[in-house]
C-alpha cells in the first residue's frame, strides 16, 4: 500500500566539526520519503524552485517516490537551511533560513494521492498539515511530526491537529515543552489526553519510547554507533522509514505493528546519520537493512 | 553461590521537593545487597558506629545478609549522608557529609567470604577496592562501580583497579570523565581496553549500554516510570542485584549471563526508587519481580 508524505523539501548548507558540505537534499519530506522508499510506495507532496537540483529529483524517482504532489516554481528558489553542528553533534546552530517558494507553500493533493493508506504530516506548519488531512478520504492511519517553533508559535492549531491523527512523534524536549511536564511518562499521557492513540516520544541517541493511551510501553533503543558524520534528518528518516513500515502491512494497525515500525524507523535512522544528507540511504539495500535488523534483534534480547 | 559486596554503610537524610526524611538506611554496600539477597546469599564487608539504629541491622538479616564482615566501632559514629533533589529529581545536591567511622575503614574479610565467588566492589575508594581483591582467593567475576569523585582523586589507582575486574559499572557523565570521550561508544571502549572484559554504562532513566571488549551489546532500557519518590540507591541496586543474578549461576560468565543480569538490576533499580531510602525492597517479593521482569519483556520485544 501507499503512504502519503508531506513536508519540507529543501536545500541544506551542513557543517560539522571535520566537514561542510553545501546544497544537498534536505528537508523532513525529502528524508522521510526515500526512508519510506524501502518499505512502501511513497507519495510526496511539497514544494521547491526552478533551481532545485534535477539530480535530487533524479535520486528520489529512482527510489520509486512518486512526485506527481511536488509543486515545482518557476522563477522560484528553493527552500534553503544552513546550519552547523559542534562538540559531539548533540550542539546544532542555524546560520540561516530562506523559506523562499515554501512561504506561499499550500499543499495541493493529486487526485491519485487521495486514497492513501498512511499519512505521514512530515514536520511542517500545523496549518498545512491541516490542510492536507481535509484533503484525504479515509485514511488507515495518520501520524504527525512537530517541532519546537510549532509548539511555541502554533500551539492551538497544533493541538487541534492531535484530535484528528492517530500518534504524533516528537523529541523528549518538546514533549516537555508541550506538557509542562519533565517526567516523560506524564508526558506522554497529557499528550494522548489531547487526542491520539499512540505518540513516540524520541530520545536522540537513547532511543525512543511508543506509548498507546490503553497504557502499553515499547522501549526501542538506537542502534550504537561510533561514528556520526551528520545528525541532520535522523528524525524525519525515523518517520519515514517508520510510516513506510505500517503501509506494508494491512487492517487495522495495533500496537505490535507499531513497534515492528518503530525498529524499523531506528535502523533507517541510523543508517541516515553515517553520512551527510541522504548520501548513505543513496546506497543503502535491502540485504544491509536486513542485516542491520539482525543486529537490532541482538542488540535487545535477553532471557 | 555466593556474593561478597563491599561498600559504604551509612545515614541518610534526604529531602525531595514533596518529603524530607531523616537518619534513613543508606550507603553503596546496603542497597547493593539488600538487591543481591533476592538472587543470592549476600556476605556484607562494611563499616558502622555504635549509633546505626538495630532496625537498619535487623532488615539486612531479615534479608539473610551475611553480616559477619560489619565492623562495628564501639564510640564511633555512623557515616552521615544529607541530599536534596530539586525539581524532577535529575538534579542532587549533597547538603553534608560525615565520614565518621568510615574515615578509618580498612576492610577485613573474615575467612568465611574469601572464597566468594562473586566480587562487587561496590561505589568507594579504589584503594579500599584494591584491598578486598587483595584478601579474596578466586573469585568467578568481579565487578566495580565507581564515581565521578574517585576519577577526578584518584583515576590512578582506579584505572589500576580496572586491570583487576572482569566488569566496570558507571554512569554515562563518569564514562565521559574517565575517557574525554563524549561519543559513549568510544568511551566504551577505551575504557575495555584499559583492563575490563566487560562495561556497562548506565544512563538513569534511558536504561544501560553493556559492552563487551569483543564487541558485544546489549542496549537495556529502564522501566518507565511516572513516579520517582527517592532516586537515591538506584545504581548501587541495579550493581548488587546484577551481582546476585551472576552468582545465581556457576561456570564461566557469558554475555548472555550479563544480560539477564542486567535486566534483574534494572527492575530491581525500578523498585527501589518507588520509596525513600530501601523501604520499596522492605515488601518487594519474588511475584512482584517476576511480574516485572514480564512487564520488562514486553517492553523491549518486537517481531
Amino acid at each position: 500500500m501507499s503512504v502519503l508524505i508531506v513536508g519540507s523539501v529543501g536545500l541544506d548548507d551542513i557543517a560539522t566539526p571535520t566537514q561542510s558540505r553545501n546544497d544537498l537534499l534536505g528537508g523532513s519530506a525529502s528524508y522521510a520519503a526515500a526512508a519510506a522508499s524501502f518499505f512502501a510506495k511513497a507519495q510526496m507532496v511539497g514544494i521547491v524552485g526552478e533551481d532545485f537540483p534535477q539530480a535530487h529529483i533524479d535520486f528520489l524517482k529512482s527510489r520509486g517516490v512518486d512526485l506527481e504532489g511536488l509543486q515545482i516554481v518557476s522563477g522560484g528558489k528553493t527552500f534553503h537551511w544552513s546550519g552547523e553542528y559542534f562538540g559531539d553533534m548533540n550542539t546544532r546552530e542555524t546560520r540561516s533560513i530562506a523559506l523562499n517558494v515554501f512561504e506561499t507553500f499550500r499543499p495541493e493533493l493529486p487526485e491519485s494521492y487521495r486514497d492513501a493508506d498512511i499519512v505521514l504530516l512530515a514536520n511542517i506548519a500545523p496549518d498545512l498539515q491541516h490542510l492536507v488531512l481535509d484533503q484525504v478520504k479515509s485514511p488507515r492511519f495518520v501520524i504527525a511530526d512537530t517541532m519546537d517553533l510549532w509548539i511555541s508559535t502554533a500551539r492551538e492549531r497544533l493541538v487541534a491537529l492531535l484530535a484528528r491523527v492517530d500518534m504524533l512523534i516528537l523529541n523528549d524536549g518538546e514533549a516537555r515543552q508541550l506538557t509542562d511536564e519533565t517526567n516523560l511518562v506524564l508526558a506522554g499521557r497529557r499528550i494522548l489526553a489531547m487526542g491520539p492513540r499512540f505518540v513516540a516520544i524520541k530520545k536522540g541517541e537513547h532511543g525512543c519510547l511508543l506509548m498507546s493511551r490503553d497504557g502499553k510501553f515499547f522501549a526501542c533503543p538506537a542502534f550504537p554507533l561510533a561514528n556520526l558524520a551528520d545528525p541532520t534528518g535522523a528524525g524525519d528518516t525515523f518517520a519515514g522509514a517508520a510510516a513506510g513500515a505500517l503501509a506494508a502491512g494491512a487492517g487495522e494497525v495495533a500496537f505490535s505493528d507499531l513497534r515492528r515500525a518503530i525498529v524499523r524507523g531506528s535502523v533507517l535512522a541510523s543508517f541516515d546519520v553515517e553520512a551527510f544528507s541522504l548520501e548513505r540511504l543513496k546506497s543503502l539495500d535491502d540485504k544491509q537493512i536486513a542485516e542491520r535488523l539482525e543486529a537490532f534483534r541482538e542488540l535487545v534480547r535477553f532471557e
